[in-house]
């Protein structure tokens, strides 16, 4: 008998919640028999959610909670007050052992301020990277620090390339490449931390490092595991986010603009959206921290159904794969 | 009468030197009486472009030069080694008051050290950055320090508000809003370096702080002026760069994925290409590093004539603007 992963879900979190939340979770029930759901949240609103589907209670249980964190919160007054928001609660069921894995689609602040102070760390890792998928010309690619650990020191970010080599090897079922955004291809260029972290990561014999990676590179798939400290991750990620998003608004500009382009667009929109597909990210489920004493997930702010449940089979996967087994035993003391 | 502006240009720099080079030198000096300039290159080589047009050539000059500094040399070793290369002599003639700008589509890196060697700072102007133009959906932004200064510190990222500022307020004619790159919107965000410079910023009178900038927003025109030191600006310019790239190659490869894509790309094309004609920066010329006794103007290594005469024309806004006067009446000792 295989053993069940137990998902703690916040229900609440999100634009979409708890609809597309606590679709989500009936989907993921249905589509494996590996996993058990903890959906917390507002008993009567998702049990009114719940109503419209049939699936396996055994298998998916609310927990009511009685406070929400929105997104507009602050993070820390958040997470330190609202002791029964379905975050915090699902969050400590992941402390507690009551569940492998927390999801949420709700406040970024708040899951990550809460799963280094709620959660806590694997003994030995030094900071906790969040550590979302970055699609690439080449397939997934995972880029951390995106926006958990800023000001970083070299050890750090020799920790995040360790753990997201460890992450992404199941994955890709191949040695990931590991590159360190910087400035320019050369060894010699860099900031101060760069300078520092370079010849530590040639020297680390767990990992495959390639050196240097340009953030110009990276939608190319030139590594698959891409380091840096929050800052620039968040920079790195937000950037790619934003230009995606202006292209989209500019196409649907341009393709609205005359007959012409509109019968233009209806013949060339199946080919570009099938093109698109491939850069879809959300098959891979949400974003890990890395390094915690369990699974913390986020997913989108904006996350439908697929989206929910594809996090939530990525923590089957997660503890099938032994990731956090493994982050123990190369990086725990 | 109107003073004339004197161009260095590198002739020998970028992929399409010095062919499109001395095209785009010949055009500015046909498009505006104002402009002089000088060509430091192969003599040989350059007079045989120059023969194949008709110019003043009381306004367009060879400055025989002997050397050239390719785009993969390690910089700061060319400008020391290579003295009679077009760049070092086109940076030495802005340091001596032969030219008021130099212009170079060649090895950036170069063109960055030899700015703050060759050419040297304003006095009181701490660290001079790079400052590219970015497109947004709202005009041009200017992002600075994009690449010359990496790990800066609260007083150079004010200085640099400043600036941006200065060289901003004439291209839009209205006074810039200045922004810092950040995590999040919130105030407390930030690195230690970002959390020291926004009080500054705040309390800097002379320019329109907005406050934080997520990368996000960018593309957006939130911000006519982003401040951060050159790692994430790299990071943030060359991400743009990248996904653009990407979004390029991807829709080449969608309308040409069969006849039906074909023949709506065919309709749909000069409708997307005007609405990303508003993202061309070439007309404002290339990237000046600010805060120099003289402009200096990086141009793209793919650089063809247009752009090059634009990054002349430049030049001579920038001499008639004034400002390297206001820079050294603001910032200057």
């Amino acid at each position: 008998m295989s053993e069940k992963t137990i998902v703690a879900l916040d229900a609440m979190g999100g634009d979409n919640a708890p609809l597309e939340i606590v679709k989500g979770a009936v989907d993921a029930v249905l589509a494996s028999d590996e996993i058990e759901v903890l959906l917390y949240g507002d008993e009567e609103a998702v049990n009114a959610e719940l109503s419209k589907y049939k699936y396996d209670n055994s298998r998916l249980k609310v927990v009511p909670t009685t406070e929400v964190i929105s997104t507009s919160e602050h993070p820390v007054n958040a997470i330190t007050k609202k002791k029964d928001s379905s975050l915090v609660r699902g969050l400590k069921a992941v402390k507690n052992g009551e569940a492998d894995a927390f999801v949420s689609a709700g406040n970024s602040g708040a899951i990550l301020a809460g799963g280094q102070v709620l959660v806590g760390r694997i003994k030995g890792v030094k900071r906790a990277p969040f550590a979302p998928i970055i699609p690439t010309e080449n397939g997934p690619a995972l880029l951390l620090d995106a926006g958990a650990n800023v000001d970083c020191k070299p050890e750090n970010l020799v920790q995040f390339a360790k753990m997201g080599a460890i992450y992404m090897r199941p994955i890709l079922n191949r040695e990931p490449r590991v590159g360190i955004v910087n400035l320019g291809a050369e060894e010699e260029k860099g900031n101060a931390l760069v300078k520092e972290t370079f010849p530590l990561l040639k020297e680390e014999k767990s990992i495959n490092f390639i050196g240097s990676v340009e953030s110009r590179d990276i939608p190319f798939g030139t590594a698959d595991v891409i380091v840096c400290e929050a800052f620039t991750g968040n920079a790195i990620l937000k950037m790619f986010e934003g230009v995606a998003k202006l292209f989209g608004k500019l196409m649907k500009k341009a393709f609205l603009s005359s007959i012409k382009a509109k019968i233009g667009a209806l013949l060339a929109l199946p080919a570009l959206k099938k093109e698109l597909k491939k850069y879809d990210t959300s098959t891979y489920g949400g974003a890990p921290m890395l390094g915690l004493r369990g699974l913390v997930v986020k997913t989108h702010g904006s996350a439908k159904a697929v989206e929910v449940k594809n996090s939530i089979l990525q923590c089957s996967d997660f503890k099938k794969q032994r990731i956090l087994e493994t982050i123990q035993e190369q990086l725990g003391e």
